[in-house]
């Protein structure tokens, strides 16, 4: 069952991929082996390989990125594009009401993964993008996300160093857990200066066929002047109707 | 410089990924192996590998999809989710202008592949969505990257078998080169009943920072009682507005 060398194989080529990352999207032949622990002979025919399947392209410049194979084959993520795609008219829906930015997160073990954001040109500076990851207890998504996570994830989670990104970040477990149950009491999360000084999330779960929380949406807003009370309900509105989207029914006599 | 069975295992390990397709999201780990052309140990091998590093999950009945790690490299993409990135304000406000289906396209040799879509719910329905490939000849955003592409590779598209989708698609090579020659003098291409019977297009190229067309955006609406020449300003000063968020800038005394 084991092949020697073969294993070694496969592994080197994933190294040449996880050598690219949003820090590194760019990266000439030298940078490969360096960042990927290879020789420059073995990059060389692993990016080969790579470049000819389709996984990665050459720009202008000679370096190598990522090319449209991969862009194909995450669009059969679940949840990725697939997910998206269900989302994607209520995403709208809630962009047209709010001009705000609207954002979609799945969770991945400790951390939050935006898997679509909708970006208002004068909407307030977002540090977040496709792709990109965040801790769970900073974000207004990552509360909904960690406030219906199994109780021994949750009790990891907050037993773990949480790391704190502005004054108000709040890294205090007892506090966190109040804020949990409160998100799972009301159906939504209000997430105020956590990741910067200046945005505000309102958050919303969004569930799967059978009732489980896989999703979350929400809207940032610029948290000064902003009025939670008045997007909650439209956030609710747009994770009610993607979860049903998804094939989720409301228990009956329940409020979505 | 070589490596025997360590270019086979690379070889094989994409393989593994190249199982899965739109028409095949899930897969066993005997779908794999027999899709890949494995045997079932060195499959069950290579899919743990790819589900420990990401690039495969497992959902509820065991088969195997697309992980969210292969998400994030492909929101590195320079022709995908970067370009996207870009393009987003623009779209958001062309879907509002119009409430249609709303595309963004790139050429991979012979075919589009769309890299976005906004879908309208009332919309007419379109057979794409992110990821989807189509023939250049028979789609909008596919005549504007065909009218622009060198013209070497035209003669041999052109000269190449046409394929047919509908009683109208045009695939007479002299009609085409004419309807190309039409796209570069105005600035947009309206495709009609190409791809399906009941969906018009009107597409128009995206220019990067040197001027040459890197992407196509465009709109699809019902044939029925279409009126093109209502949406081609709306998709031109799309493009236009994308190009520029590109790098572009447009010669002095010339139209956009």
């Amino acid at each position: 069952m084991s092949e020697p060398g073969g294993r070694t194989a496969a592994d080197r080529l994933l190294a040449v991929l996880a050598a690219f990352d949003h820090a590194h999207p760019a990266l000439t032949l030298t940078d490969v082996s360096r960042r990927a622990g290879l020789t420059l002979p073995t990059a060389h025919r692993l990016v080969g390989m790579l470049a000819a399947w389709g996984a990665l392209e050459r720009d202008e410049s000679g370096a190598y990125r990522i090319g449209l194979r991969l862009l194909e084959l995450a669009a059969l993520a679940p949840r990725g594009l697939v997910l998206r795609e269900a989302a994607m008219p209520f995403l709208e829906d809630l962009f047209e009401a709010t001009h705000e930015n609207v954002q979609l997160a799945v969770r991945d073990n400790a951390e939050v993964v935006y898997v679509e954001r909708l970006a208002g040109r004068s909407a307030v500076g977002v540090r977040t993008q496709v792709g990109a990851r965040w801790p769970l207890h900073a974000t207004g998504v990552g509360l909904v996300l960690l406030a219906h996570s199994p109780a021994g994830f949750q009790d990891g989670y907050l037993a773990g160093p949480l790391e704190s990104f502005t004054a108000h970040t709040v890294t205090e477990p007892r506090r966190l857990r109040r804020m949990l149950a409160e998100v799972r009491h009301s159906g939504c999360a209000v997430s105020e200066r956590q990741i910067t000084d200046d945005a505000l999330s309102v958050a919303a779960p969004i569930r799967g066929p059978h009732g489980d929380v896989v999703a979350s949406v929400s809207v940032v807003v610029h948290a000064e002047g902003a009025r939670p009370n008045a997007l909650i309900p439209a956030v609710r509105v747009a994770g009610a109707g993607i979860s049903r989207a998804l094939g989720w029914q409301p228990p009956i006599g329940a409020s979505a």
